[in-house]
């Protein structure tokens, strides 16, 4: 998981596997977009080799890459585990809403039927 | 982004998140559990605080962190774009799953009622 997390703390390398979902590339090919050498460009691919995301074929003297996307699979298991809190949070948000839009329907006593003449004002 | 997936880069970090979510916990508190300095889980905790997945609130002497999920819940989200090809490939094992299935089930024509024979098998 250090390798994956590692991996994906890099805008380049983030952008590299984003270009792999429309097929394989080659090596170039991954470099082209960003200002960087090959040199440079084949150490970024190196790393997402190594955590497992990009599997390699080499095809005479071209090297393809293409995605694999089980690590990043992993990472998303690993981060569903908090899940509940974020989503905890959003809760409370909905439940804080919710109390706010029931006590503005409790103050407007004549407007029980606001929304549905405010929706028809909407149609002119 | 960068900053929050190097952060989740590091086991110790992502021990520390798990056991901020029991709550709030002091920084030696957080140390604890590992064999390291005073001074290295500080430098933890400050990688954490710089991704924005720690709050720090300082009372008296005590410096008191607690779990921020946001960064968690954005990192889940950068994640969710590459479900589709790690669902797909499910999809293609579970097709591959069920024509075995269905290939089985031609071959021994008298066990169409097998799984419910079994099923009482295992309820003696």
């Amino acid at each position: 998981m250090n390798s994956v997390f590692h991996a994906l703390g890099d805008a380049t390398r983030r952008n590299m596997l984003r270009d792999l979902t429309g097929g394989e590339r080659t090596v170039s090919q991954l470099a082209q977009p960003f200002a960087i050498s090959l040199a440079a460009a084949s150490k970024h691919i190196k790393v997402l080799e190594n955590a497992g995301m990009i599997r390699r074929e080499v095809r005479g003297r071209t090297h393809l890459c293409r995605l694999d996307p089980g690590p990043l699979a992993s990472a998303h298991e690993w981060l569903s585990f908090y899940e509940r809190f974020w989503s905890s949070r959003l809760d409370v948000l909905e439940q804080l809403l919710r109390a706010e839009d029931a006590s503005k329907s409790k103050k407007p006593k004549s407007r029980k039927t606001a929304p549905k003449s405010k929706s028809r004002k909407g149609d002119e």
